[in-house]
């Protein structure tokens, strides 16, 4: 029997900044046919709030120290403000979401990172994402919306990364579902020119992404989504793409963007 | 066939200001046997946010006057971080709760309240409550903490009276559920004189509320909780109690606080 298709969205932090971006890119996601997840990043309101309320905010290899002030920052930010204007504005557009963080029906469980060199703080790295409980909203056409905080089961809420949930839950739902999971930015796609937009790898397999990495070809700040990507397809997500927010229809048909291989 | 029993609790303000009050209650909340319901207030953190951001605030008649920016404070103080600490406390205590908004899953849709004389801003009175959607939630044994944001189906949130969607909520689940609706806070039970924890009313009768309201024996601030729970019995609620936070095992048993009949 063929599995039923289930795209998995993730929404970087750039467009979620830009009121009018986050509201085009919405409207373009409720219109998407069939069943889909979105998750989301945090974007600069967490930082924005923090400096408001002087938390002072360390960034270390561009990941966010998160002490206690700092957590609550971003459960306000991710899991209130953010998510519920998402929730909100999807069902404007007649898509029924629901929004959740991994706490919600132990959606996503995850322990906290341990580090010789340094203390990250309230980090998670995600341990189990719950298939059976998405499959079930997914099966009453609900839009589930997943903000990036887990938890540890323990009554801790932890910030966890985007990227990496998003990859979680497309590898988790594989099993049940033919799933696309599309990272959705403010670029076009994976470029070999951070500064050329017209220099987009329209294919990438394993071996030629090797190569780019050799010749340092591909933006460092890249990596860390590329690799969460072919994680996807190793895991048997079926499709990977990375590109611009605005052309979500067409990334999500693979007419546009970089698609992402093994072979 | 007999109806299977049904908590409605709402949790009041002076409660979640206090973490350990909070932690005590999240865990007698835990313990009760069945299927419940919690619905939240705000407290106090939501002014304090606004202080710190230096967003003013404005009251009227006790309601807060919310602006923009305070509708996103709220977001972030109720969806966000109270919402989410009380989840992922009961997933620590065994039970598998769910934290939603009137927008997740269009829980409740209410309209933007209008008046002539006050311009209350982005508050939201009740219109409708998914009674199938929370049925679904609660089949599937999940704990439903519902935070006090609602939405009006155009993409925009309103923040809206707790006490109100905790009835709104009982009385919509009373014609499939036995419902016991409590309203717990920081007193004993509705008082005849605000001063004496000891002037409880064991039994508050339709009659007798009339009599003491004449009487100016019940304080003010109470006259629209007390509304809200005859409103309730009105509609089908099976048992409606005012009391504190503290003897919530003893209040969900009826055996403490205010007990509110028609008769």
């Amino acid at each position: 029997m063929q599995k039923e298709n289930l795209f998995v969205i993730k929404i970087g932090g750039n467009i979620i900044d830009d009121e009018h971006r986050l509201s085009a890119f919405v409207t373009s996601f409720a219109a998407l046919k069939g069943k889909k997840i979105l998750v989301h990043g945090g974007g600069k309101l967490a930082t924005k709030l923090a400096a408001d309320l002087q938390v002072p905010q360390q960034m270390v290899n561009g990941r966010r120290i998160t002490d206690s002030e700092t957590l609550k920052i971003i459960t306000m930010v991710y899991a209130g403000l953010i998510n519920k204007s998402i929730v909100a504005a999807l069902q404007q557009h007649g898509a029924n979401a629901v929004g959740l963080t991994g706490a919600d029906g132990d959606l996503i469980r995850s322990v906290k990172r341990t580090n010789a060199n340094i203390d990250y703080g309230f980090v998670g790295d995600v341990k189990k994402v719950n298939g059976p409980f998405l499959s079930d909203l997914l099966q009453r056409n609900i839009t589930v919306v997943v903000a990036p905080v887990t938890h540890d089961g323990g009554g801790v809420l932890l910030n966890t990364n985007a990227d990496t949930i998003a990859q979680e839950i497309a590898s988790e739902m594989s099993g049940e579902y033919s799933v696309n999971l599309v990272y959705s930015f403010e670029k076009k796609g994976v470029l070999t020119d951070v500064d050329n937009e017209d220099s987009v790898i329209p294919l990438l397999t394993m071996a030629l992404y090797k190569q780019y990495r050799q010749e340092e070809k591909i933006f460092s700040g890249m990596i860390p989504k590329i690799d969460n990507a072919f994680a996807a397809i190793a895991s048997g997500v079926d499709k990977v793409t990375i590109g611009k927010a605005e052309d979500l229809e067409e990334l999500s048909q693979g007419r546009t963007g970089t698609i992402l291989t093994h072979e």
